[in-house]
């Protein structure tokens, strides 16, 4: 029997409320070049180092763990890391970056829709990209380009051209069969001119596909070629969308994401969330979650900075970060959720600057949590912890019996 | 998506080097019988019964943990417990122990090759086995007795019979299509005579196979009437050679074997590593890294007496053995390998006198290691280290991951 039928056949209704409270990018390693009056610091991870009492005193009342996102080895996107949070299998269910690009502007995306991002850009009298970001364009004139882009035709394809921040926009085909075997046309380097789009397999429906795009981005060119600076475009992330179940369908649950970020955003909906309108921020999304409190039974809470702090390789401003979080805790608590669930997508060690896969903590906190009273919220404490080292995508079913919304299954 | 498709997928080249220490059947238990007067020995493993400064301050500085050799309650033999550890599911990767035979006298297996193991002995003039070892004949012997076999003619197969040590040899028919659905002749006692090669199914070629080689034993037993102790040959082992995609193919990785036996030299071989001459023993072996590092990117380096100590349920021999490791882990550790990871293939507990089920330690370092500072290097304290419980098929993604050579997975 496949996960999601077995969760569909137990699940059951519940009026309890989960809060699910994702700190990106929250695993770290220790400092890699700890000063030498600094010793301690050095031994700790940026959980460790940072001072979070709210979060301590959670753990030691909560079911807690470590979470491996994908595979051992195996380091997530933001994608893959999402969706085997919500309960996805990663390796089945892939999303390319088009489509979450698409999602993350509320572009309500269909089955079969071919989606890319879209890179304004700037290209001299020979064609040549002098500027792949055609000097980071205001969101204003982002949109007057994409208006003026409205009226490009291409035949019998419909297509959508939304503005996302800056730069970037989201380009959505729409209305016969596409393929997304594609190559990028982003040289990722200046003076040379964009590539064509080539397919990537010998199927006559990617020859097609990059013939039509081929035309479209000739037509773009001739109407842009009076503007400045953005008067190209450079397309990357091809993706076609394929319908995936939703939280509703798989878990019954009323779902929202109070997220700040486009990408976040669109993972959400993607898995059928209601997108709640935030500004990103700490504060500012803990307010909105409790002011919206009582509308949905399941919601989804992005923290983004943890993750642009290691990413970044400041240890020390991601150490801040989790420090916000843990001040803000009560008004969690406060609201008293059923079942809180404090975690990440995955590490992004400030002393590694990326993404890695190194597993990250996880806390539940329920009225039915096994605890281990002796540890902190940190990842060596938490290999003592009452769950062990689990997988990403077993947390909603545990979320979803934590909150009485799994039946027994079998006699 | 399969596993190593997706590895294939996000492999990158690095130029960091990996090196993969094996203590063959290095997990333990604590002493049974110990003394009234050695009571602290008698709760310790035999790894944590040695004295092992090297290995406990490397386990302080490294992500540690415990490995599940194939699944729980399953004991692994060398063959399904070394594929196991260079990534390949042991349950669908299924090597004949005919077939590491062969590859273990160097012997190069080709797809389709029927091999097995050979054992000379000796039967009496009423054809009845009396000595299922041949008494243990030189090496000498047993390479003249192999040339003198190689004129033994069975039609249109060719056969190679190629001398492994004392008693022991390899056999390989190639040339047409075979079954290794087949018994095997040697009685496993003495007194009776070998038993005739039988098809284990119902399939035509297996009836065949079976055929021709009861043919070639006939003529063989005619060839060996007139010498002595080495009159017969009894067969074991059979497998079929099917070609299993190699490091390179799957990892890029340019590997290495510093192994002294013929098995592992054989399952290093069938993953593609080069395999490195060498004398068996821990500072020949360790020397020889030395020697050639630098030539290849992986070096897996297999210390074999651990196991054999466990085997004769020498608790004292197999602490001495891990104690000499420890003493030369400096040979290694002053090469500066990128990734290190010291561990084993299963268990074999001196008190249980054989390969077990149970997990065994690892420790892997590199700049990226998440650590435990509190764990020594011992069965218990890795209950508490950073990775938890894994599965042997685990490890090589993660020494991927550890020396910068998996990309990130999705966007």
């Amino acid at each position: 029997m496949e996960k999601f039928d077995l969760i569909k056949q137990l699940k059951q209704p519940s009026s309890e409320k989960i809060v699910l409270l994702v700190m990106d990018g929250l695993g770290g390693l220790a400092k890699q070049n700890s000063k030498k009056d600094d010793t301690l610091k050095g031994t700790l991870t940026e959980l460790e180092a940072a001072h979070t009492p709210n979060l301590d005193t959670l753990a030691k009342a909560s079911e807690t763990g470590l979470m491996v996102p994908i595979l051992p080895g195996i380091t997530p996107g933001s994608g893959p890391g999402h969706l085997a949070l919500f309960g996805y299998d990663p390796l089945q269910y892939i999303i390319g970056r088009g489509i979450l690009s698409a999602l993350g502007v509320k572009f309500p995306v269909q089955d079969g829709d071919l989606c890319a991002r879209v890179n304004f850009a700037t290209v001299d009298t020979e064609g040549k990209v002098t500027d792949r970001r055609a000097g980071r364009i205001k969101d204003e004139i982002n949109r007057k380009m994409c208006e003026k882009l409205a009226t490009v035709g291409i035949g019998d394809v419909q297509y959508f051209i939304e503005t996302e921040k800056e730069h970037r926009a989201a380009l959505i085909f729409r209305g016969r069969e596409m393929s997304d075997q594609l190559s990028e046309t982003d040289p990722q380097t200046t003076g040379v001119p964009p590539l064509p789009v080539r397919p990537l397999d010998n199927e006559k429906v990617s020859k097609a596909t990059a013939d039509m795009i081929n035309n479209f981005i000739k037509k773009v060119a001739e109407k842009l070629k009076d503007e400045h600076p953005a008067n190209m475009i450079l397309l990357r992330g091809w993706a076609l969308h394929k319908k995936i179940p939703s939280f509703e369908e798989i878990y019954g649950l009323d779902a929202c994401a109070i997220a700040g970020y486009p990408m976040y955003r669109g993972l959400a909906s993607l898995a059928g969330m209601d997108v709640i309108d935030v500004e990103s921020g700490v504060v500012s999304q803990f307010e909105k979650l409790k002011e919206i409190w009582g509308t949905h039974e399941f919601y989804f809470v992005h923290i983004k900075y943890t993750d642009s702090a290691g990413e970044d390789g400041d240890f020390d401003r991601k150490v801040s970060v989790i420090e916000e979080v843990d001040q803000n805790i009560p008004t969690i608590l406060n609201l008293e959720p059923d079942v809180l669930a404090v975690t990440a997508d995955h590490s992004t060690p400030a002393s590694y600057k990326a993404h890695s896969w190194h597993s990250f903590p996880l806390l539940i906190k329920s009225r039915w949590s096994r605890m281990n009273r002796e540890v902190n919220f940190g990842e060596t404490d938490l290999t003592r912890g009452t769950l062990g080292i689990i997988n990403s995508v077993d947390l909603m079913p545990l979320l979803m019996a934590h909150s009485g919304r799994l039946a027994k299954f079998g006699a």
